[in-house]
């Protein structure tokens, strides 16, 4: 099996040898912790971020300097069922101002100095509207999958993962449902801004989506297939790459979170790997991050996309390693511990 | 009068005559956020940080290039009375850790490229043991309130501030107990990490100094003078010149807050320029936001203090005003509006 994947078997052997974290870079990381200028524990999730970073990297000192974000774009047959504020024309103008310069993740990404890759995905070619039809065939999936695996640069500290698709958040929420279970409303949200007519045909579409395709959504990549979208499967294929080639995963928001989500529904620990940048506005991201055990960094009342959390909350990750590794021991520096 | 206040007088009018909040900037920064290509409002609390780091600089577009962080660190009498796990040693070499760039507070400070002002104050002259007389006389605290006041770089565009003091939380804790009401237990936290008995001897010595000094706390100055510190005083004046020369101010954790709330204490819109960066381990750190109508930009479990709340705060608020200032408006990419 070469490492693009060309059918779901080859997908699950994929997420079945994922590597675990590296338990010597994790102790030398606490162990360091433990002798740094500052009373045991002071500097809280910072600590925490600075093993978890060293853990998935698998090396002691970690490092966050070279940090890529990565930007799936993607269009959805649901969206011409009124489920969202923006006609799906905006996702190739975003693209465009992705290109220009002009978006929040463009000032986010020079912020950081990171490296900004946008990957558009075959957006004159909507994915099938889930009300009525799959959203991908399994070539299309299958393709998308590989194009996510193939856009991690493995020589990454870190990976940003974000999204744009005028729909997406009716496909998360659909996607969560099938995933985690409950209806359209418990996972419908308000998106870029629907009002309440739009929110009610947004829990509509969920649910007709829901009914037409319950006999197949037992196994997580059908589900994928069925009611994703080419932006899903490529933000989960990059995550899976990440884990194989020990670079580090932030997540943006909903969407960005339900397609990573995937691993997790395929293997408890596959995302053991990410964090969750920020709690999204959108109310079905609070309810998915309970089901995969995760506690963001960040609650910005963000509701953006793109990878905007994920680049903010990048910048804390970058602060945690710097703190981690040039900071001086109690011994270095000279300075009484507890007691003495 | 001059600039340096030379009487408690002298302080009331400089904080009565404190500037209020500039609207037009403020409007400016709104009018802004709402043409920027993104849904109205999807980039939540960096939206509202650009539109405060505007009215409160009093110009349009805000910056946060230059960043200050001050730290002023300083010793107490009450530290004697077994209230920290450390000796009060650690505060003078912890000033010499910052000096030689070992401290988590250098780390941070890389990281933002920011200017580090490391004031000791008389760390060889603890104030006063506050159990059994007031921490300062009049004369030193307006000494200390004129170092942190002539601290402040004007030119800044950010100044993070902090402290750094063995026994501080002790200090706090009195200090806002006798500006919000409450005892010992309610304020009283582990600090650098006491045990339970160091805790119960902790809310002793708080309940002890607001016995002792129960008739003069109605006035907050007199309250900082009985039972605060020189690094409170410090970081108060620093705040209220930031105030003055239109420098935005991210406060860090609950020492820190105690100190600036002094101002909120005198007048309830004092620390309206002023954001608390995180949400401290500290429990009265949450007692006290609620009484000074905070909330604070990060929850990271941090207690280490020296400003490293901060700092890790203005990070973020250099990016929200990166985004604001950077995102292209939906006329000039060419995208289309809701339900265009």
């Amino acid at each position: 099996m070469s490492d693009a994947p060309q059918s779901f078997e080859d997908l699950r052997q994929l997420i079945a040898a994922a590597p675990a974290a590296d338990q010597d870079a994790l102790q030398a990381a606490q162990a360091r912790q433990a002798v740094l200028t500052k009373p045991a524990g002071s500097l809280g999730r910072l600590e925490r971020i600075a093993e978890w970073l060293a853990a998935w990297q698998g090396r002691h000192p970690p490092r966050a300097e070279k940090i890529q974000i990565i930007v799936f774009a993607a269009n959805h047959g649901v969206a011409e069922r009124g489920v969202s504020a923006f006609p799906s024309d905006v996702t190739a103008q975003m693209v465009a101002n992705f290109a220009a310069g002009g978006a929040a993740i463009n000032q986010l990404s020079g912020w950081l100095d990171a490296s900004l890759t946008v990957i558009p995905l075959s957006l004159e070619e909507p994915s099938g509207d889930i009300t009525q039809e799959a959203a991908l065939d399994e070539a299309a999936c299958l393709a998308a999958w590989r194009v996510g695996m193939a856009a991690l640069n493995a020589e990454a500290d870190l990976v940003c993962l974000g999204e744009m698709g005028i729909g997406n958040t009716t496909i998360a929420s659909a996607l969560s449902a099938a995933l985690y279970g409950g209806t359209g409303a418990d996972w419908a949200g308000r998106g870029t801004g629907v009002d309440d007519a739009g929110l009610a045909r947004k829990a509509d579409a969920i649910n007709a989506a829901l009914a037409l395709h319950k006999d197949h959504l037992g196994d997580p990549l059908q589900a994928l297939r069925r009611l994703g979208g080419r932006e899903f499967a490529a933000i989960a294929g990059a995550t899976l790459a990440a884990r194989r080639s020990r670079v580090p995963v932030m997540l943006d928001g909903f969407a960005c979170t339900t397609a990573a989500a995937l691993l997790h529904a395929v293997r408890p620990d596959g995302l053991d790997h990410c964090l969750v940048s920020h709690n999204s506005v959108e109310p079905g991201h609070a309810r998915l991050l309970e089901k995969i055990g995760q506690q963001a960094l960040l609650d910005f009342s963000l509701r953006l996309g793109e990878a905007s959390g994920a680049a903010l909350a990048a910048g804390l990750v970058r602060a945690a390693a710097l703190t981690h590794n040039g900071m001086a021991t109690f011994e270095s520096a000279g300075i009484s511990g507890p007691g003495e």
